[in-house]
């Protein structure tokens, strides 16, 4: 009898996810089952396969919902994270394995002892990040300490952006996942970190003034700017005595230093609405946020405001956006300052149909073995083929495809709600997605600690 | 038979406010009762007077509360704003008018339809700011308004700070009110005003960069930052269509500059506890939002930061802080960084027992008569005596005072929930105050509009 994988919600990080399962649908006696609310959307490439089932569901019509998770030997769910809980109470009920690349909600967590008891295996986090950086971490640390080395230091870094060959903008960067986490990105609290064994916080107005340099051979530098959460896997990963912890988002050099610019401004301000925002002209909106003076031009206002001189690269990158032009408008009602400027930068941003993305990863482990202090440093670049092929949906849709078929198969087993940390999980998934091009390259390097040289200010 | 006027909550704001209710006490023929949680904190100066009476109140309890609200004529609650509501519904319940120095908060504004219904009076926001500043300004309004003008712009500034006998340190500013208010001042949400019709928005990153500058005959120049709530009033006032409408908090000029620093280093963030707070030296604290360089110094560290040339007075302001100490200890549990500063700054900045603080306020009324625009300037200066005696306990204690007496004489007359924005309620008290030395300079000046060389940058 064919396995059923019922995959909810197919947005456009599904393209890789439904590849590989459909690929795989005969030789593995799979049937697919895509369940989303607007069906029409699935590519035909998809939706006419003969192992293929495309049905309409909205995930909030308990009958219909429980009945498909109910006829599926295994769920997937590609929804947005708050939307799972309800997926995964049914997954309980009807004993069904569920696979995502979300964060455990501490809902979803409640469920571990649940899962146990039925022997069910709740995978999360299991994409790209969170996913990848989870299991390529977790098998050198492993494997640091089976040599009998002693952890010192982690740090890793992970960037959404666009391939070289597109990558045509001043900013070198284009809009290859969702916008809006973009726009709001470091917000709701201090990045918290610890270097050296020294605790280290930086508040949102100088996040992206505290950027890290780091070199990937042949892809040139890339800055670094701190996670909110770097302390978040401490436990999980065993780090609880290293010195240095800090993960971190990767852009390319320079787009940090422009971003703060939005963020002295205010314009990524999503806790309250605008007055009149609807029809609102790019430099009408600028003006909201500089001083009354009818009569000097809001470039100057800017220019003196921010301190940029006459040869800043950072005015290139706003004239680019066409912040100062009077007859573009913002066409939406009763938007936050974080959505007016959100749909400024989709007008500049946005991938074309035919232009590629990139995926960047980058971790350092630092380790004491027989005495002496060692680093390996590892990267990994994955780069897309198109706007739907896009290296963001294979990163996430792989691993989580082949998670899902190593489930059935029962080479992963050992139930419970959990993430890809142990080496059961990670070592196969990893040891596949190779053979798709998603490898880390390691090189062992000097230990340097926490380099001070590298920050940049 | 005596009229008892209960007071709950006798902090070291109501110094005046006893002392006037007290002197009035055998003409008016009224009792004081003071219901505080620790009664042995009363002055002996009010205690031992005959017609107080001193009792030992917690609030929570529902029966003794309820047992001497029932006893009194009328209430006056100094208590935290958010304990106000039990007081409020028994108020109502025992026919018992009410009077406060607090915002009217959602909960006590439901309480208007049952006031009415009792004929009881519950005056809130009848302190110095809120309070006086609604009185003098709702004053000068109506006069303009009578006369025929209309309103064009309106903006509003008050400062508790240091007289200037006592103002000897580089900030020019002591804590003469809550430290922990001015700590996280301008936090949770963009300042939001209008400018000659235009919307204006200032997040928290750059709301200690955007100061007006307004003088004041015989104290010279003050600094004003914009208030995160400018447009609150603006119905209540009868303001919808005026041009400007800006409400601001007064500072010493430099003063601003300066606490930016601590803005941009995160020492004000009051939304997460530092690991380790206890007993780290005030110099460990400041090197929490540095970055990580062993080999140099934090001096260094934080010149290059935030960009402090060798003559920036603002070095000055943070070494007379003693910030660069590494002896000195917070001696803090699971603090949060504003939390630490405030315990920084109070080691400098208490008003010491023999100390003068000072009240300033600033209003700017423009306006359109007979086809001329014209401006009305109206400033209020009130020093304190001591540290008990404080301007800030006499502006907000006595037209709590004088409102009480009113209310109880029956010059104050209409029922429900409100603040004291009607002319039955504002004349009588402003006209009290004087005698008090509480009085405002009005000035006619040309009118400039918002102008715009007076920003500060």
């Amino acid at each position: 009898m064919a396995r059923t994988i019922l995959v909810l919600g197919a947005g456009k990080s599904t393209s890789y996810l439904l590849d590989y399962i459909l690929k795989k649908s005969n030789v593995e006696n799979l049937q697919l089952v895509i369940g989303d609310l607007h069906p029409e959307h699935i590519s035909k490439e998809f939706s006419s396969h003969p192992n293929c089932n495309v049905i309409s569901l909205d995930i909030f019509n308990d009958q219909q919902r429980k009945k498909v998770i109910a006829a599926s030997s295994l769920v997937i769910s590609m929804l947005p994270a708050r939307l799972h809980i309800k997926i995964a109470e049914d997954c309980i009920y009807f004993k069904k394995h569920l696979v995502t690349a979300s964060y455990v909600s501490k809902e979803i967590a409640a469920l571990d002892g649940d899962a146990k008891k039925q022997g069910l295996i709740f995978l999360n986090e299991v994409g790209l990040d969170p996913g990848i950086d989870h299991m390529s971490a977790m098998e050198i640390i492993d494997r640091i300490r089976n040599n009998g080395g002693k952890m010192l230091l982690f740090e890793s870094f992970t960037g959404g952006l666009v391939a070289p060959e597109n990558d045509s903008n001043l900013w070198n960067y284009k809009f290859t996942w969702n916008p809006r986490n973009v726009v709001v990105a470091g917000q709701g609290g201090a990045a918290k970190f610890i270097q050296e064994g020294t605790y280290k916080y930086i508040p949102y107005q100088k996040l992206f003034r505290r950027t890290e340099l780091v070199d990937i051979a042949d892809y040139g530098t890339f800055e670094v700017y701190p996670n909110r959460d770097s302390l978040k896997y401490r436990d999980a990963y065993g780090l609880q005595n290293v010195l240095t912890l800090y993960r971190g988002t990767m852009r390319r050099v320079g787009f940090s230093k422009a971003w703060q610019m939005f963020v002295l401004l205010g314009l990524t301000d999503d806790s309250y609405t605008v007055e009149n925002s609807e029809g609102m002209s790019y430099r009408e909106f600028l003006n909201l946020f500089l001083p009354y003076s009818p009569t000097d031009s809001v470039e100057l206002k800017l220019r003196h405001y921010l301190k940029i001189d006459q040869d800043d690269i950072r005015w290139g990158k706003l004239m680019e956006l066409n912040l100062f032009d009077g007859t573009k408008k913002i066409p939406l009602k009763n938007a936050t300052p974080a959505q007016m400027l959100q749909y400024i930068l989709e007008d500049s941003w946005m991938l074309q149909e035919d232009e590629k993305d990139m995926i960047v990863m980058y971790h350092k482990f630092g380790y004491e073995i027989d005495g002496q202090k060692k680093q390996i440093d590892a990267n990994m670049v994955v780069l897309g083929e198109n706007r739907t092929y896009t290296a963001m949906a294979k990163t996430v849709g792989l691993p989580v495809a082949i998670a899902a078929l190593q489930i059935l198969n029962k080479e992963i087993t050992s139930p419970g709600v959990q993430i890809p940390i142990k080496k059961e999980v990670y070592e196969p998934i990893l040891s596949e997605l190779k053979s798709y091009g998603i490898k880390f390259k390691e090189h062992q390097v000097p230990y340097l600690g926490y380099n001070p040289d590298s920050i940049a200010n």
